[in-house]
């Protein structure tokens, strides 16, 4: 008989928002007049811009034309995307990443998930935590991780990184060595951020002891503060230890629409190996490109009307964020994020296990959000509110937890 | 220092078609004059049907609206997708498919490469040989394929199926029992098909065996004989040992646009373990779903005029097929495929090589095809033609082939 791969048995549930979206689908079912309110899973709201509706519709009529058809894309992604990312996303900002050390992708998550591949099955990674569940689960599914401690909800091979109010959600340098470590800022679930000159010290940890830094900056966009880096190629030495992963999801409201991609800078070397190389390889072998169209339209957010659309539209998220961290705080929650990221992040009231209060906001309020042990060990006790839904909304379920 | 995936560094070469490519690249940079007409990789040139055209522009007003804006897909696609498929590529022949068994995604390239992952490192997997390389390449990448032989161009732990002139192109059943039995049909590259009764003999080995089998169904719309299944599952048993990969790319021409599925019935178990399961958490771990305009389309694929409409456009590329095949025959090279399948495989003359015959080709006709030999050993003395191009492309093609 074949044999499956069975790390895939060790995983504990399903994935953290397949069971949400269980849960809530369940909950609709039986009150079909209640209106349920979503601040849960990070998906927006808003429709795409003016200027993204024109370029997909200009691509589509390409398409419908042999003289501008365009069929299999090349493997990184197409040049005019690649440019307009390098220029804007990097070297505006000061930071030496070119065209081709960008590749271009149908998401972070895909890349978050993926990534792992290219690295040895014997690599110790280390998480902050709580965390985006992508990076620990896709680990565990290589047989990465070791055995799981369904009392502490942890890995024995995993290095955790505790995120919490006492040290301001900024995680220490881990006192054993890892191989492989995951770095998220703005963070998901937290909404914390990490100061430019802190970020130096991971990139300067990474260089001295031999470790790769995953750095995941899917929610560059909505920071507001100086100071705070936008990309890890800010600081110095980063080309050397460090891949970062970018999503048009937040952004430009591509949830939908799919589309992301991964920095890999050739100086980036294990001994002889080029990293870009093997992610190069990884693309030609197992993935055929984002479409087209997607790509023009990935195109259009670097316009100047698209920034300017662009930028409205964080802007109309952070108006929620902020709604939803002042309310919060009137009410007499203890509540981090929001300031530079579309999450608040709240202690649930009363010393409520993370998913008690999933069913008591859900039943009690309609309201959905995401348990904060979901994201690791460090995050129970703790629910993540998403800025993503409507103005209206976000008020109205504001409404409904005063009303508790 | 962390630790890359040396699997990795044990690949020959680099993907067969990006090393096409650049081959072909180097060329035209050369040689600005020359007109190249590219019969190599399996890329459609016609642009897309009306009615795909159509599904795509409305999907894209859609986006526009926050009344029918949509964000994330559900994990296993669209049900509409998802039914249409069930309804249309399934029931409709007499198999026993459901929608809820089928996972839509961005094509079968990627379903391909990915679709190992489920898999125990020791399982062995059994090919054809000629095969698409993502195969072959992807259990190489999962360190499941043992050491290189680059003389004989074969891994030791890999079970190589010849399919020859000598056998009219159609594998033996195993001598060694294999645990994942990858079959193609209509084949790629040799164009190849497979009676329903001789499909039969693989699924009844299969289930007697304890082996999996991996159909890759992407070609089936060129189907023009009886008795030539166009899915796995018109034989009996194929629900508890098959799993089927399906594409837009060559049926809709969507090799940019990127949609395909891949079907698990829930009857395929390892014992207790489901793989429908398996794969259900791969895709909700690490993929987030086709866009949904993209999805769309696909739906159009299914509708009255979709079915008009590419039924026109796959006749287009079969009449190349026929051209190409009447064409060489007469010009009295040994020629098969072209029947059931767009790709016609031709043997080399004069015993050329596969790589010297495709050099020869492109400097003296400037024409591309596809070395034989890139396939797998059995392939070394072949070469594949594509009848993607345009028609008139395929005529100056074979006029400058005459002429050699």
């Amino acid at each position: 008989m074949y044999k499956i791969n069975d790390n895939y048995l060790k995983l504990p549930g399903s994935y953290l928002f397949s069971t949400i979206g269980r849960k809530v689908g369940e909950f609709e079912a039986a009150n079909p007049d209640k209106k349920v309110i979503r601040m849960g899973i990070g998906d927006v709201t808003q429709p795409l811009a003016p200027v993204i509706i024109e370029a997909l519709h200009s691509a589509v009529d390409e398409m419908a034309d042999a003289a501008t058809f365009k069929g299999y894309a090349p493997d990184l992604g197409y040049e005019f995307l690649r440019s307009a990312i390098a220029e804007n996303d990097f070297k505006a900002r000061g930071c030496d990443i070119s065209a081709d050390e960008i590749f271009v992708s149908d998401g972070a998550k895909c890349d978050s998930g993926n990534i792992q591949e290219i690295f040895a099955v014997d690599n110790k990674i280390a998480v902050t935590d709580p965390v985006y569940p992508v990076y620990v689960d896709s680990n565990v599914m290589a047989g990465r991780t070791g055995t799981y401690d369904a009392a502490a909800g942890t890995w024995s091979d995993v290095i955790y990184m505790p995120c919490t109010v006492e040290n301001g959600f900024s995680p220490e340098l881990p006192a054993e060595r890892p191989d492989l470590i995951y770095l998220c800022f703005p963070n998901n679930p937290t909404g914390a951020t990490i100061t430019k000159e802190r970020l130096q010290d991971w990139v300067d940890y990474a260089r001295k002891e031999g470790c790769l830094i995953l750095y995941d900056a899917a929610y560059e966009a909505y920071i507001s503060e100086e100071d705070v880096p936008h990309s890890i190629y800010e600081c110095e030495g980063a080309r050397e230890c460090a891949l970062e992963l970018r999503s048009f999801s937040k952004n430009a409201g591509f949830t939908g629409v799919r589309l992301g991609y991964t920095v890999v800078p050739k100086d980036v070397k294990c001994g002889e190996t080029s990293l870009h190389a093997l992610w190069a390889r990884r693309h030609g072998t197992k993935y055929n490109g984002a479409p087209y169209i997607i790509q023009k339209a990935g195109e259009a957010v670097y316009s100047a009307e698209g920034k300017a659309q662009l930028g409205e539209q964080v802007a109309y998220y952070m108006r929620n964020a902020h709604t939803i961290h002042a309310a919060l705080t009137e009410l007499g929650y203890t509540v981090s994020g929001g300031i530079n990221a579309p999450y608040v992040w709240m202690k649930t009231p009363d010393g409520m296990s993370s998913w008690n209060f999933f069913d008591f906001l859900l039943e009690k309020a309609n309201v959905v959000g995401t348990p904060g042990s979901g994201f690791g060990p460090s995050g129970e006790g703790y629910f993540r509110m998403s800025a993503f839904g409507t103005y209206e909304n976000t008020l109205e379920a504001l409404e409904r937890m005063k009303a508790l």
